[in-house]
């Protein structure tokens, strides 16, 4: 079931982000060496991605989206068309002092698939270096493999900060990257609490044994690790008041605008505040390879949409309390 | 020259705060067992202290002061009476869970000499814990070891983070604090630069090798840890704009009132902030044991004041660009 080159049509449909919004025929790129043709057939929706047409990532102008599962149509190695694949968002030089030591979603001459200078992944086709692409495991589902990006964002966690054993994890948000912080804490052995607005959602979290609790009945705590995934800025200041001397509170969401907080027992409990954005797809491959039965991940897809309906599928994911919003290209 | 327990006095004269300051006659504390009595001849004015009279710190009733140097009066130990002596300021309960893990300083039950609920070291005499004591080595002079509180501060940064050798430090603030830290970077091997308001202070880190920049000639660069030594929460936005990808902001000053920062660049860079607040002093005594002849700690004196007219001492290190005021009991 290959696709031969002379399949590849000339044009593609694709969500273009120009100011607005619009599904329009684009040219298909055709890969250079060291690149590879995917031909899309499953995207989600990010909430960059609802930033960007908010206009927050300023002078983007292309094709949206850079979650995705594909097959290799085209590119150097013959034994890689046909696989099954998404790739890694940052497209790096691989040359700078960050490149080196491995560290390449810092690269400061990256382009970011549909957020920096490159086209994104909401078309029928992408081009992406081939040293990006990740092959999916056969044991993993097209619904689990197409969380890999944001899988990989919270595993960045475990990468950032090394949390002991006995730690207690605090989560503030029930969102999608919320919930899935909690299956990657949870599986990963830590004593996990999660507080959120939305009871169906926190339930998801529930299901995994994530001690749960509505906002109007969280009560304060003290915890080792807090992670802030609510996109509301104002929840820093409760994640600062819940954390231990020492502790850490980890910065997942992006936000619009200045957040403040309260320094003095920053500074008097010595307590780390830490930003953290995209993670290793290895690391969110293999924890979807060893938990694929236990992570409840298609409770986080909320509706699926097709291309033509990509628009649609914008407004109906701004929507809140919606989790995954899903394209079938 | 021992003092008998017969030659001290009923009472002595003090540095009160009560809402407002004042040099009175306080009864001199006899120390319980486990305890140690010192008497004090030597004090520093610290920026905490400036605050505490300006209502930062509620609640606080009693003697002022935790910098000091003294001599042991009274204690169990026989061996102990006529040392020269310094006192960590926490007074901690050992034997809570930050207590066992060596982090007494964060212990939740702890008194803060002259800080909470303690009496400090404005005054003829001090009753601390014995475990609290550190002996000053015969190399470290009066004019070195007055220090050993704000250096041990300064110090805390190489126990909270590991820093790379080939690091760029850079740090925001030429205060006190601000040139300690210098010292200790500089003499710790890492190439550092300075930046602030007054050249006769840069000059001072100037000495060491620091590289200095004052404020308005400072040009933005990238640095592995930058440290926010101003005083003030503004500076906050200016250390993160300056900071590396994966890079971290150490916040040295306390402040009265938030402090607002973007978040965005914090989150795509992956960039700490963390809050630093008092150190180890073996470690701050090793350090001015190794290095007492290049550290120009005398330059950081601005003026040295008596106790009777400490109300003068304190009216004095509240004008701008003044460094360390000392009071001679």
């Amino acid at each position: 079931m290959e696709l031969g080159e002379n399949d590849i049509p000339e044009t593609m449909r694709a969500l273009v982000f120009n100011g607005s919004l619009q599904v329009e025929q684009e040219p298909v790129a055709r890969p250079k060496s060291g690149e590879a043709l995917v031909k899309v057939y499953k995207a989600g929706i990010c909430n960059t991605d609802l930033e960007i047409i908010k206009g927050y990532v300023p002078g983007f102008n292309g094709i949206l989206g850079h979650e995705f599962i594909g097959t290799v149509v085209d590119c150097d190695d013959p034994g890689m068309i046909g696989k099954r694949v998404t790739a890694e968002i940052n497209c790096a030089c691989g040359e700078c002092d960050f490149c080196k030591k491995g560290l390449s979603r810092h690269c400061s001459h990256r382009t970011v698939m549909g957020i920096i200078n490159r086209n994104g992944a909401l078309a029928e086709y992408i081009v992406v270096p081939q040293t990006n692409i990740f092959v999916i495991p056969d044991n993993i589902p097209d619904s689990a493999a197409i969380f890999i990006e944001p899988l990989a964002a919270a595993l960045e966690i475990l990468d950032q900060v090394e949390i002991p054993d006995e730690s207690e994890i605090l989560i503030l948000g029930d969102g999608k990257l919320g919930l899935l912080i909690s299956f990657v804490m949870k599986l990963s052995g830590y004593s996990t609490t999660m507080v959120g607005k939305h009871r169906e959602k926190l339930s998801i979290a529930k299901t995994l044994g994530v001690s749960i609790a509505p906002l109007e009945e969280f009560r304060k705590g003290v915890y080792d690790l807090v992670i802030e995934a609510t996109g509301n800025g104002d929840a820093l200041e409760m994640a600062i008041e819940n954390t231990k001397p020492r502790g850490i509170v980890m910065l997942k969401s992006t936000y619009a605008g200045d957040i403040s907080f309260n320094p003095s027992k920053v500074v008097v409990d010595e307590i780390s505040i830490i930003g953290s954005r995209c993670g290793r797809f290895e690391a969110a491959i293999n924890f979807l390879s060893n938990f694929t039965n236990q992570l409840p991940l298609s409770q986080l897809i909320s509706k699926t949409f097709s291309l033509d309906q990509a628009i649609e599928a914008f407004g109906y994911a701004q929507n809140p309390g919606i989790l995954k919003t899903i394209i079938d290209v």
